[in-house]
C-alpha cells in the first residue's frame, strides 16, 4: 500500500504533464522534487494533497525571476531617471546626492546609504499620479538596456522560473511576486513577461493619497518596505493565507520562507543558488546584493530545496 | 447598424444566462440596468466591452453585503468579547470603556468616541497571533446571533447581492470585497458565505508583527482605515487596478464610486438605498450607522445606479 501510495504521484504527473513542463531544466534532483511536488498536490487524499484554495505559491522577483546585477535594476531606473528630469532641477549639479548620479562619480555613490536612497526615490518616485507613474515605467522598460549585456530588462527574466509559474499555474496555484522592489515599479510589466496579474504583486510601497476627482497621488512617504521580516506582512495584507511554497535567492527572503514553511500539510521552500558566472552572475555570501548566507546555512536543516543555477538550469535567458 | 449593436448585448446576455442569474430581483430597470452591462462586458468590440484583465469588481460590505443595523455587527463582536474576557480582567468592573460594556449602560455607550473604540479594539483584537483571532472569529460567527432578529449573522447577508456576485463572476470578474470593517475578521467566512476567497478582502487593518519560527503577531496600532478616501488607498495597495464596478450604500464609500467610475471605458457605481424598513431596516441621510447623503445628492449627475431594495429586491434574505 506503500509502495502504490508513492507510485501514484508519478502516475499524476504523466496525467497532468503531457509534455515535460519544465524544459530549461536539467533532469536531476531538483527537477524531479518540484514536479513530485506539484503533482502529489493534486491526488486527493494523497499525503501530498493541497486543497485548491491554499495553492499559493510566492515568488521573489530580483535575483530570483530576474537578474540582480550589477545593482538591482529598479536602482538603475532611479538613476536614469535623475538624468532625465535633470534639465528641470538644475540646481542638482551643485546638490548631492544628485550631483554624484549626473556626475557617474563612483567613488561617492559607494558612500551612499538609505537616506541618500530615500532622496533619490522621493525625486524620481514621488509627486505624480499612479496613472503617471505607471506610464514612466512602462516606457522604461521596454526600451532599458542592462549596463553589460546590452539586453532589454525583461529579457534578463529566467525561462526556468517562468516556466515554473506555468506549470504552478496550470496545477491550480495562484503565483504571487513577493519583492523588495516597488510594487507599482512591477505592476505595470509583470503579467506579460511573467503571466502574473497586477493583483498579485506584493511589493514595497510609498503612500499614495486619494484626491477629489478621481486620482492617486505618490507621496515620498514609505508605507512597507517589503523585504525580511516585512515579507510575511506584505503577504497578510495583500493575500492573507500562509503560502505553501516560497520561492527566493537572498536572506531577504528567509522570513517568508520560513514563514511559508512552518504552516501545517505539505509545504516547499525553495532558494535559488547564484553559481554560474558564466551564463549569469555567480555570488552568494559576500555579496552587496542578493546576500544568501543564513539561508545557506539553514536550508539543509529546513528542508529547504536549493537550486543550483549551473547545475539545475540548461537555458537561463531562454537562449 | 446601431440598432444592430444594440441587440447584440440582448442576445449574448441570452447565450451567458441560460436561466435568469438573479432570481431575488424584481423586474425593472435596475435589474435590466446590471444584466445589460454584464452581458455588454461581454461583446468584444462593443461599446461595453471590458477586457478579462479589467474585469475588477469591489463591494462594501457592512450594509452592502451583509445588514449593518442596529449597529456594525464587527463592533457587536468586539462587545461580546469584552464580556468573554472580563474574568481574566477583573479591573475592567470598575474602568472605563469596559465598565459601561459590562454593565451594558447604554447613556455612557452613547458617549463613546474612536479613542474607546480604539481600546476596546486593542483589548479584544490585538495581542494574539493572526491564526488564533481567526479562530475566535470564525467560532463566533457560527453561533453568535443577531439582537433582534435572532438569526446568525450569516443568514443577514443578502440573496439578490449573493447572485450579482455570482452573475459577476460567471462573467468572469473578480469580485472584491472593500470595506471598512476589519480584514481579519471577514477573511474567515466570506468565502463560505459569498463565494469570496480570504486573498480577495480588502479591509481596515491594525499592524502585524513577524516574530521568528512563522507567527504574526497582532498589535494594538492601526495600519489602514479603509473607508472613504481610504477605499481607494486600500485598493491601490492590494488590488492596483481602478475597478470598473464598484457597488457600496453609505458615504464612506462615495470615494471608491468616484474612483471606480472615473476611468476610460463601461463602468458601473451601484449605490443600495434601505428603503425597506419591514423586511429589513429603513434609513439614510440621518442615520449614524450607514449614513447616506451626498450619495443620494450626487448619484443622478454621475450616472450611478440606485438600487431600492423595497421595490427591487423580489427577497431580501434569501427567505
Amino acid at each position: 500500500m506503500k509502495y502504490l501510495t508513492c507510485l501514484l504521484p508519478l502516475f499524476f504527473l504523466n496525467l497532468l504533464f503531457a509534455a515535460d513542463p519544465l524544459p530549461s531544466w536539467n533532469e536531476g534532483d531538483t527537477k524531479a522534487s518540484l514536479l513530485a511536488f506539484i503533482s502529489a498536490s493534486q491526488v486527493e487524499g494523497g499525503e501530498g494533497y493541497i486543497a485548491p484554495g491554499d495553492r499559493i505559491a510566492t515568488f521573489d522577483n530580483d535575483g530570483n525571476l530576474w537578474s540582480e546585477q550589477p545593482m538591482y535594476f529598479q536602482l538603475i531606473f532611479i538613476l536614469e531617471r535623475v538624468a532625465v528630469l535633470a534639465p528641470e532641477h538644475p540646481e542638482w549639479k551643485e546638490q548631492q546626492p544628485f550631483k554624484a548620479v549626473l556626475e557617474k562619480d563612483k567613488e561617492t555613490l559607494k558612500t551612499f546609504g538609505e537616506k541618500e536612497l530615500l532622496e533619490l526615490m522621493a525625486a524620481t518616485h514621488a509627486g505624480m499620479t499612479e496613472d503617471e507613474f505607471s506610464d514612466i515605467v512602462s516606457e522604461w522598460i521596454k526600451t532599458a538596456k542592462h549596463p553589460t549585456t546590452g539586453k532589454l530588462y525583461t529579457e534578463m527574466t529566467y525561462q526556468p522560473m517562468k516556466e515554473l509559474l506555468q506549470a504552478l499555474r496550470d496545477a491550480g496555484f495562484k503565483t504571487y511576486i513577493v519583492s523588495g522592489g516597488g510594487v507599482s515599479f512591477m505592476r505595470p510589466w509583470v503579467e506579460a513577461v511573467y503571466g502574473i496579474p497586477p493583483e498579485q504583486v506584493v511589493g514595497s510601497r510609498i503612500k499614495v493619497e486619494y484626491e477629489d476627482g478621481g486620482t492617486l497621488r505618490r507621496t515620498g512617504e514609505i508605507d512597507l518596505i517589503d523585504d525580511k521580516a516585512g515579507k510575511p506582512v506584505g503577504i497578510y495584507q495583500v493575500i492573507g493565507k500562509r503560502p505553501v511554497l516560497a520561492s527566493g535567492n537572498s536572506d531577504g527572503d528567509f522570513q517568508m520562507l520560513e514563514y511559508a514553511t512552518t504552516g501545517e500539510g505539505p509545504r516547499l521552500g525553495l532558494i535559488l543558488h547564484h553559481t554560474d558566472g558564466e551564463r549569469e552572475f555567480a555570488y552568494d555570501r559576500e555579496s552587496h546584493v542578493g546576500k544568501l548566507d543564513r539561508g545557506l546555512d539553514e536550508a539543509g536543516d529546513r528542508g529547504w530545496l536549493i537550486i543550483d543555477m549551473k547545475k539545475d538550469w540548461g537555458s537561463v535567458f531562454g537562449e
